[in-house]
């Protein structure tokens, strides 16, 4: 899957992944009141809503970057319904020839691993039939649990042509507080780096591995040690845009081919048009503002790496 | 929600909580064959086939126990129609007056937990409605991300009077590879039961917190020194039965008064009737036999604690 990605990167020069968040306060207004019109007020007009703005955002997006990453929580938190509107954003997505990276964050003991991976990346067969859950390409996968955690994922990569990328440093303030221990001679997330690489070994794909790894772009220095000591993994970056990342600092998370690294931006493309650089689009035009957002964001990083 | 469980735990005399983990192989033949016959070889006969297991599971246990913990990946890698059996079992054990243990192993950035605490153990309100997408009362959290990513979980405990159990020591045989490390004179996982207790006062509920930890059977020495150093947190132990653990391993992790932990077992009780000590009651029987197997469970332990 990662030679895919990876050709799709090349053919849009966009290592850019925009992030399918759909938090209620990003829909606009005129979206949900509609749904609210036909279904009421209920969970599955949001989810209408959040189908809608996702398809329309796809829509406006889609030529200019390779893949989408729709984060599940958002949609797991309207129910069922919104678990629905996930899957027909990963439906529509591939529709319109887009890799899904499904951010889930998932990560058990082994048996109960292996069934997130069937689900999410993997088939199930019933009787004659075989099904494809949720279909996604690529899922981020939590290493807490060790390798016997990981290692069903790894096996349905290999399988199914699929990817996963495996949390090691995250965006978030307070990712330090387990992630940058020290244990012994390196950190936590350096060992977990290292296992990373270890892992990626097993799931080659091309020059890089079906393994990669999630490193924040608000935590540059760190992405630089951690592009070396994963030299073969693919770093998903979330982190740009809202939450503080710069272009400028992201050439570290890039190896000398100008590869290694994916982007994501959400709030800054998806829900562009409240920004007051893009207010001219309107509400209306959120889509339209979430292009010119996704275009400037990928001229930002086109340059930073150059 | 703590001492609502507690309270429940204390009326049946039974520490037990029973995984509702339902793999395909565990699934007796005539219920599967009458799901499909319904509704052909697909995801959705699997899921009816699964609500009428849990449901027969439910009934035949109900009176003997606190609380189910229905794992969620066994119903999400059924698609769609596998995480609506998941909703249905949780609302099918509230109205048989259970407890339930979302074992969801979620975790992730900051706004992203909020959206998966608000969607399994809180509300979300559309207008002029409020709703409870999942509605479970207690769930697992995954704390690799730190605090920024567990305290929107506690929020919604305090707001809603739910639950969480943190993983800190996990029952498969590779936890330790991060979670022993050595970080200074501790390891990462006792760094982990610290910060767990420091959170668990912040949304006591009575003796205990509403934040618990996840402490597997399996590791028994672990679980005295983790149950001395999280003295206000229940502890949720999986790994009883199948995965090796024994009620006389168990003692350590429950305090003084005879409270403080409470022992899951999935595999040990639903599939009990492909264990050759309940093959008596055969595949029809199976129900009887994952009571039977309770009955037993709840003995083992209550002696080992006694």
């Amino acid at each position: 899957m990662i030679s895919k990605l990876i050709t799709e990167i090349k053919k849009k020069n966009a290592p850019v992944v925009v992030g399918l968040d759909p938090q209620l306060s990003f829909l606009p207004k005129f979206l949900l009141d509609k749904a609210v019109a036909e279904r009421g007020e209920s969970l599955e007009a949001v989810s209408d809503a959040i189908y809608e703005y996702n398809k329309s955002l796809i829509d406006a997006t889609y030529d200019l970057i390779p893949a989408v990453k729709p984060q599940v929580a958002m949609y797991e938190q309207f129910g069922i319904s919104g678990v629905e509107a996930f899957k027909k954003t990963v439906d529509y997505a591939h529709e319109k020839g887009l890799i899904v990276i499904g951010d889930i964050k998932r990560g058990d003991i082994g048996s109960t691993s292996e069934a997130y991976a069937i689900g999410h990346i993997g088939t199930v067969t019933v009787g004659s039939k075989t099904f494809a859950p949720f279909d996604e390409d690529i899922v981020t996968v939590n290493p807490y649990l060790g390798s016997d955690g990981v290692k069903p994922f790894i096996d349905v990569c290999n399988k199914c042509d699929k990817g996963i990328f495996v949390l090691v440093k995250t965006s978030n303030p307070s990712s330090g507080e387990f992630q940058d221990k020290s244990i012994g001679d390196k950190t936590l997330y350096e060992e977990v780096a290292d296992t990373v690489a270890a892992w990626g070994e097993t799931s080659m794909d091309g020059d890089y591995s079906n393994v990669g790894a999630v490193v924040g772009a608000t935590y540059p220095e760190m992405g630089i040690e951690l592009r070396r000591r994963m030299p073969k993994s693919y770093i998903l970056v979330p982190g740009y845009g809202a939450q503080g990342g710069k272009g400028s600092d992201l050439k570290g998370f890039f190896n000398e081919d100008g590869l290694g690294a994916i982007v994501n931006s959400s709030r800054g493309i998806i829900a562009a048009y409240k920004n007051e650089k893009y207010a001219s689009f309107g509400e209306e035009g959120f889509a339209d503002a979430a292009r010119q957002a996704t275009i400037d964001m990928i001229k930002d990083i086109t340059e930073a790496i150059a």
